[in-house]
């Protein structure tokens, strides 16, 4: 089999649904509206709340120590979400663009009187009685997980501010997965409270407003077929991303319960029990 | 807890052993035997021989398409090897290092007559019925693969020469490995012959020169505490790298089987059958 039959063989075991769009041909790119549905259809069938990690966290079927691990590791990621929003604006020419763009790092760093996204969230992790220095210094994190996050904020850095842009369209999908670990944390985990949610409910009003600023930005600028293999891309990078990351919890912490070698184990930097 | 009790803790829950040899101080450096010490119990406790896929694949108990998993998803580390070295090389200001150094990207490219590893563990997923150019392209490979690879590269290119040569450091357990995967593959593995264990030979001759001379230069060049500290870290990475690797493996295509979207399944790009 040829590598492209390969492909083709690859994209229907992908089990794609039969109104998947149409991907960019080279001859004829696709209108703005066809490459928001190509974009949305990564979404549809590699956005992480497909993955069966986050079916069982929502539906209370993990236990403090699987929650503990989960939020101890994807802290790395939040933590490093400023960096890679300063990396694109680092390379960004378009003093409107990181005007707009701005927002997303005090977002997560807080400005002002706001104490910012990953206060909120170590405050997730505090309420899960882990120690915070433990938390921050990212020791007891899973070598996969910090490999995943890297390769965001490198793939940030070193592409085009298209294709840059474009990686940050998950937030499409957020908004929904927030809603759902929302009411599903809180119904389930009698150590889940509205205090540790915070972090998602935020999220629910942002996340949606950058979201459609990144489609507009890309529908207008994404026009040439190669612009937009590129940015579709990207998203479908950005969506292994977050997939390695749960595919890791789930080894480590799930089945068949195998912490690399240093990375945190139950037990490990509790405080207040 | 505090974060530096919990890492003492993590020392104890990783099962080193009794004899574990002392880590730098601060204040008074280790010798270089100290040094050498420590470096091979980073091996002794986190080298990839400990992990149970390989202990699956040295012992017969894995099928055909899971060692075309493993080849396909190794492919990427291979290939990326002489990138690495020229990183390194690309740092180093040291006529007589660079010479030395040199071979290490031949060993793996080729060079005249000789193709090279490379080429020799093409052979191997040749052998193993996977279509070459689908091998080649990484389409297939598990996204965690890659992100595993690239921070590799990305450590050798970030951080000081030393550093870079201590991450060379694995090979001084190679050819255990090596050894115990040729025998154990040609005996469990109707599927396996001479002409496809062939990478693995060579290695037997090549590793031990390289992590010889890298040992012998770590350890007349880590003198500080502070720079033996960072040679051990070095080392401790690329055991992460490694084992990142066997994890996504054995999660994708053991138990419980699940490969990320768009990764190889079986059945795909299979040749000759």
């Amino acid at each position: 089999m040829s590598a492209q039959a390969a492909v083709r063989v690859l994209a229907e075991a992908a089990d794609l649904p039969a109104d998947f769009p149409a991907l960019p041909s080279p001859q004829e790119p696709l209108s703005p509206e066809g490459l928001e549905a190509a974009l949305r259809a990564v979404g549809a069938t590699r956005y992480h709340n497909l993955h069966p990690f986050h079916k069982l966290l929502h539906s209370g079927r993990l236990n403090r120590d699987q929650v503990r691990a989960w939020a101890l590791n994807r802290y790395c990621y939040q933590s490093a979400i400023p960096r890679k929003d300063a990396a694109l604006m680092a390379r960004c020419d378009d003093r409107e663009l990181r005007r707009e763009w701005l927002h997303r790092i005090t977002d997560h760093d807080g400005f002002g009187e706001d104490s910012g996204g990953i206060e909120r969230w170590l405050v997730l992790t505090d309420g899960l009685g882990l120690d915070r220095a433990y938390v921050v210094s990212k020791e007891g994190a899973l070598p996969a997980t910090k490999f995943a996050v890297e390769a965001y904020v490198r793939f940030v850095a070193e592409n085009t501010l298209l294709e840059a842009v474009a990686s940050s369209l998950t937030e499409l999908f957020a908004p929904g997965i927030h809603a759902e670990r929302i009411s599903g944390m809180l119904e389930h985990y009698d150590f889940i409270n509205e205090k540790v949610v915070a972090y998602f409910r935020r999220r629910l009003d942002q996340a949606p407003k950058d979201a459609d600023f990144a489609l507009e930005y890309v529908k207008q600028h994404a026009r040439t077929a190669a612009e937009q293999r590129a940015v579709i891309r990207a998203l479908t990078l950005k969506t292994e991303v977050l997939w390695a990351q749960l595919d890791a919890l789930y080894l480590a912490y799930v089945a068949p319960g195998w912490p690399a070698p240093g990375a945190w184990r139950p037990g490990v930097a509790i405080v207040g029990e």
